[in-house]
C-alpha cells in the first residue's frame, strides 16, 4: 500500500477536520491552556497550507466533518402521560422476530439514528472511540481537561479487575496499603534519572485558601519517593524481607498531549506494587510473576493477546534496571499500546533511599533489591478499542457488568394486559434463574422505551448477550438470543437455558480473543531492512526487526520513520519507536545481522518489536 | 470536682509540656507552617507567663514531658548468626506458664521497656494515642505535616468497613463510580453557603512543571460540585430517579490546627455517596437508612455505641438542609467525636446546578432533591480511642486482620529436635484448622523473637486472642488461651477449639461494647441550668440541656463554657459546642423550658447534647 496523490488529499482533508475539531475543543474547554490551543491553531494552520500547496486551492468548507455534539441529548423518550391504551403506539407486532431497524415505525428510526453511533471505527477512529465511550456511558466529559467522571458501567470493569489481581496478589503475600497524595519537593528529587522523567508532569499546590504555603508540594505522580523513605526505616533485618506492598489509587501527570479517555489522561486511577527483596534472583522472579498475571487480565479477562517482552533501553521506568511490558496492538490504528509494566528497580532507590539490610552471613549492610510494578484504567480503553465496533461497546463476557439483558418484545395494544403480565412475569422467572445461576442479568422492563430503542441502548453499551422473549418465544418456551460480537441470532430453549447461555458466554470469550489474536498475529511482521521497516508501517503492522539497542539509533528510527507516516486524530505524523523486546525471538539473529536502521553500523542484538504507539 | 489552685498548677505544667511539644515538632516538620509555628511559639508563651503570675516562678525545666522518639528504633532482635545450639538463650524454661514480663530474662525485660507503650492513656492521652497508632504499625510519620502513611494493619480495617457499607449500599441499588480529584474554581465556587465552609481549607494547584496553569485547580475536599453538574445533564425525566452513586476516594483539607492520626488529617479516605430523588420524602428516607448503616458499622464491626441526632444549625454541613449525624464518645479524653454524617442537601444544590426532571403529572420542571453521606478512616481513629489501653492497640474481633495469633512456647534447650518440631507442626496443625473455620489466625514461628517479645508485639497491634502452646500444653491436648481485651488467662481443650475460640471473640465483641456503652452512660448527663452544664463539662460528661436552637446561643455557649476548661494536647482551652439533637430525646420539655445560657431568654426547642469535641 503505496499512498498516492489523491489519498494524501483525502488524508490532508480528514485531518485538517480533525485538528479543527481539536481546537474548537479547546477553545470550548474551562480553563482552556494557552500553549495548547496555540500550538493547535499553529498546526492547522500549517495543515491548511500543506492543503493548498497540494491542491492549489482552499480547504473546501464543505469538506469539514460532522462537529461533535458536545452536549448528548437524551433520546426523546416518551415521558408525557398517556392513557393506558394508548400506551407504546410504535411498538409494531412482532418485535422479537425482526431487526432492530425494521421493528419499529418512523419514530424510532429516527430516534435510533440519533442514538446510534455515528462515526464508523474504520472511518474516523478518534471520533469514534469518544463517541462509544461516552454513548456507551464509559464517560462523562468533565470541565477540567485531561480528567473524566468514570461512570458505573466503566467503574464496575475496573472492580472486576482489581478483584482479580487483588486475589492473585494477596496469595503471593502482598499487602494493601495507603500512602500519601503529597510529596514533598525534597522527596521527590531524590532520585535524579527517576524525576528527570516526570518533572514537566508534576502538578504542584502551591496555595490553600488564600495563603501561600511555605513549600510547594506535588502531586504523586508515582509513589517510589514517597514509599521509600519508610521502606529505610521498616527494613532492617534479612527477616523484613521480602516487604511486598501494594496501592490502589489516584495518581496526577499533568501531559500536553491531546488527551483521550482512558489512554492519557491526566488524572488515573491504578495499582502500584512495590517490593524489596535480599536477593536479585528473587526480585527478578516476581518482576516476571507479576508479568504474567498481568498477561492474564488481558487474556483471561478482557479476552485481549498481548506480547510478553523488556523494554528497550531508551523507553525503560525511569530509574529501573530494567522494564518488562505487556504491549497490545490496536488493529484501527495500526498502533501499539502498552498495556502494563512491571520493573525491576535493582539497586538504584536502595542506594538513594538507604534502604539496607544486615546480611545474615557477613553482618555487612546491603542494600535491597525492588521491584514496581503497575496496572491503570487504561486497560478499560484498550478493550473499548480493540473489541469494540461500529454499534459501540464490545464487553468481553467475564467482565461485562451485565452479561445477559432481557427485553421482553411484542407488547402490542392487540396483546391482553393478562398476556402482557404473563409474558413479563415468565421475564422475570428466568431472569431469577439466571442470577441464581451466577450470570449477571438485567431483565429492561421500562415501559417508556420501546424494544428497539433499548437493543440499540444495550448494544452501545456492549451488553454480550441479549434475550428477547415475546409471545411467539413464550408459545414455544424459547427465548431469542442475540450476541453482541456477530449479531448472531438463534433460539435455545428456556429449559436449561443458564447452561446454554453459560456456554455461549465462554465461547463469546473464546471467539473475541481468537479475533483479536488473529488480528495481532497478521500486524506482526518479521522486517530486516529499512525499505520493509517502512512499508509494514504504512500497512499498519507493528515489525519485529534486528535492532542494536543504543536509544541514539532508536531515536533515529523513530526520527525518519516519522517522514511520510499519515496518523489519525490530528497529531503530527508520528515515527515508530521501540515497544519491546519480546521475550518470544521470532527467529535466531544471523550471525552478521545488521542493525535495520541503514545508517546504523552496529550489529544487531535482538529482534525488537517496532510501532507507532500510544 | 472543682479546680483547686494545686491542681491548676499541675495542668498549666502539663499544658506547658505539651505545648513545648507541638513547637518542636512542627518546627522539626519538613515544611514547617510559619504561622502554625508562630502561633504555637506565641500559645507557649502565654502559658508560661500564666505559670509565673500563678506561682511566682519561671516553668521548672525538670517538669518537661518525655520528648517523643520520632524515630523508632527496631527492636535488637537477634540477627547475628549462632551455632544451632547456641540459639535462643534468652528464651527461659515454662515460658506458657508465665506472664510476659517474667517469661525472659534481664534482656527481654529490657527489649519489652522500650518495646512497650510508654505513656499511659490516663496521663497524656495525646501522646498515648501518638504511640499507639505508631507502635501498634497503623500509621507511619510522614514529611508533609497532617499526612500519614496507612499501613497494611490500618488499611485491613478500611477494607473490611468498605466491604461492609458496600455489600450493604449495592442492595440498596448505590453504584460505585469515579469523580475527578480536580475542580475548577467555578464549580467549586457554584453553591456559595457551601463553598464559604471549605474555601479556607482548599488546596490549589498552580503549577505543572515549570509551568504556571492559566486557572488555579482545587483538590476535591468533597464532590458536591464536581458531581452535580453532571447529575443536571443525566437526570431529564423521573425515570432516571432516584439516581444513587458512591465514590471511595480520598479528599483534602487543608486545616492548620494540630493535626492526629485518623482524627484530624490534611488528607484522607472516605466514601461519599450522592443521591437524587424526585420527592423529599424519599430522599429523606434514605437519609436516616444510611445513618443507620453507619450506626452498624460502628456497634456491629467496632463494638462502639453511637448516639444518633440532627446537627444543629450552626453545625450542619454547609448546603444541606438539616444533617444527620452519630456522635462518639471518647471517655479518655471527655470529648464527643462525630463519627459520620448523612445530610439532606433539599434543593439548594439543584436549583445551582439546575438539576431537573419534568413532572409526570404536570409536565412542569422540579428540581430533584439530594442527599450526600460520608464515612471516614477517622473510623479507625476512634476504634483507637476507645478501645486502645496501655498496652497499645484492642482490635474488635470482627474486624481485626489477626483474630488469633499462635505462639509457640517453652522451646528451650532441653527441648529435643523432634519435640520442638513436633510442638510446632501440632501449632500449624491447629493454624490450619481455624482457618478452615473461618477465623483470621497467625501463627508467629519466626525463631528470632522470643516469646514474650511476641507477646508484647501483638499485644500492641491489638490482636483479640493470643494462643500459646508449649510442650506443657501439648502433653495436656490444651491450647493456652489470653484475651487481649481483659488480660485473662485460661486453657481450653484442642478439640474443638476452633466453636470455642469463635464462641470467645463473639463474646469479646459484647464485652468491648458494653464496657464502652457504659463509659458512654455515665458520661451523658441531663442538665437544665448552666451552673450544672459547667460543672458536668468539668466532668468529662457531654451533656443533654434544653436549648433555643440559634446559632449565636450556640456560640455564646461555646465561648463561655470554655473560660476555665483544661483540655489536654496544647490546644487552646476547648468550650462546649453542640454535638447533635438526639432522636431520642431523654424527657419531654417541661412547656416553659428556657434555654440553658443564662443570658438566653428564648424557650428551649429540643434537648440538645453539648460537650467539647474533636
Ligand atoms: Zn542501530
Ligand atoms: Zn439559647
Amino acid at each position: 500500500m503505496t499512498s498516492n496523490n489523491s489519498s494524501d488529499i483525502e488524508n490532508l482533508k480528514s485531518r485538517i477536520d480533525e485538528q479543527g475539531n481539536l481546537v474548537r475543543k479547546l477553545k470550548s474547554d474551562a480553563n482552556p491552556n494557552k500553549d495548547e490551543v496555540t500550538a493547535a491553531v499553529q498546526e492547522l494552520l500549517k495543515l491548511k497550507e500543506q492543503y493548498k500547496t497540494l491542491t492549489g486551492s482552499d480547504v473546501p468548507s464543505s469538506g469539514a466533518a460532522p462537529v461533535r455534539k458536545e452536549k448528548e441529548k437524551k433520546p426523546a423518550a416518551v415521558v408525557t402521560k398517556q392513557s393506558e391504551k394508548e400506551k407504546k403506539p410504535a411498538a409494531a407486532a412482532k418485535q422479537s422476530e425482526n431487526e432492530q431497524t425494521s421493528a419499529s415505525g418512523q419514530t424510532d428510526l429516527k430516534k435510533q439514528t440519533k442514538l446510534g453511533i455515528e462515526f464508523k471505527k474504520e472511518e474516523n477512529l478518534a471520533d469514534w472511540y469518544g463517541e462509544v465511550v461516552r454513548k456507551g456511558e464509559l464517560i462523562e466529559n468533565y470541565d477540567v481537561s485531561g480528567c473524566y467522571i468514570l461512570r458505573p458501567w466503566a467503574y464496575f470493569l475496573w472492580e472486576k479487575i482489581k478483584a482479580f489481581i487483588d486475589d492473585e496478589i494477596t496469595e503471593m503475600g502482598v499487602q494493601n496499603c495507603y500512602f500519601p497524595l503529597f510529596v514533598s519537593y525534597a522527596a521527590l528529587h531524590r532520585e535524579q534519572t527517576h524525576i528527570a522523567d516526570f518533572s514537566p508532569e508534576v502538578a504542584w499546590v502551591t496555595k490553600s485558601g488564600d495563603s501561600d504555603l511555605a513549600q510547594p508540594i506535588a502531586v504523586r505522580p508515582t509513589s517510589e519517593t514517597i514509599m521509600y523513605p519508610a521502606y529505610a526505616k521498616w527494613i532492617q533485618s534479612h527477616r523484613d524481607l521480602p516487604l511486598k506492598l501494594n496501592q490502589w489509587n489516584n495518581v496526577v501527570r499533568w501531559e500536553f498531549k491531546n488527551p483521550q479517555p482512558f489512554l492519557r489522561t491526566r488524572e488515573f486511577l491504578w495499582q502500584e506494587g512495590h517490593t524489596a527483596w535480599a536477593t536479585e534472583k528473587e526480585a527478578s522472579e516476581e518482576v516476571y510473576q507479576i508479568l504474567d498475571l498481568y498477561t492474564r487480565v488481558y487474556t483471561d479477562l478482557l479476552a485481549i493477546p498481548v506480547i510478553k517482552g523488556r523494554k528497550t533501553e531508551k523507553e525503560k521506568f525511569a530509574g529501573a534496571d530494567w522494564t518488562t511490558t505487556i504491549e497490545g496492538y490496536i488493529a484501527a490504528s495500526g498502533r501499539g499500546i502498552q498495556a502494563a509494566t512491571s520493573h525491576h528497580l535493582g539497586q538504584n532507590f536502595s542506594k538513594m533511599f538507604d534502604i539496607t539490610f544486615e546480611d545474615p552471613q557477613t553482618q555487612a549492610k546491603q542494600y535491597v533489591y525492588q521491584n514496581s510494578w503497575g496496572l491503570t484504567t487504561r486497560t478499560i480503553g484498550v478493550m473499548t478499542m480493540i473489541h469494540g465496533d461500529n454499534k459501540g461497546l464490545v464487553l468481553p463476557p467475564r467482565i461485562a457488568k451485565y452479561q445477559v439483558v432481557i427485553v421482553p418484545c411484542g407488547i402490542t395494544a392487540s396483546l391482553s394486559k393478562e398476556d402482557e403480565e404473563a409474558l413479563i412475569q415468565t421475564c422475570k422467572d428466568i431472569e431469577g434463574k439466571l442470577k441464581k445461576a451466577g450470570i449477571r442479568v438485567y431483565g429492561d422492563y421500562r415501559d417508556n422505551y420501546s424494544p428497539g430503542w433499548k437493543f440499540n441502548h444495550w448494544e452501545m453499551k456492549g451488553v454480550p448477550i441479549r434475550v428477547e422473549f415475546g409471545p411467539n418465544d413464550k408459545s414455544r418456551s424459547q427465548l431469542t438470543v442475540v450476541l453482541r460480537h456477530t449479531g448472531n441470532k438463534s433460539t435455545i430453549s428456556i429449559d436449561n437455558c443458564e447452561t446454554k447461555l453459560r456456554e455461549i458466554l465462554e465461547q463469546m470469550h473464546k471467539d473475541l480473543y481468537t479475533k483479536a489474536k488473529a488480528e495481532l498475529d497478521s500486524h506482526v511482521v518479521v522486517v530486516k531492512d529499512w525499505a520493509s521497516f517502512l512499508k509494514a508501517l504504512d500497512n499498519s503492522c507493528i515489525m519485529l526487526t534486528p535492532f542494536c539497542g543504543e536509544p541514539s539509533c532508536e531515536d533515529k528510527i523513530k526520527q525518519d520513520s516519522a517522514r511520510d507516516a499519515v496518523v489519525e486524530e490530528g497529531a503530527p505524523a508520528m515515527g515508530a519507536k521501540g515497544l519491546c523486546i519480546p521475550f518470544d525471538q521470532p527467529e535466531k539473529l544471523a550471525e552478521d545481522q545488521q542493525c535495520c536502521h541503514p545508517e546504523c553500523k552496529r550489529k544487531a542484538k535482538y529482534f525488537t518489536l517496532f510501532g507507532r504507539s500510544y
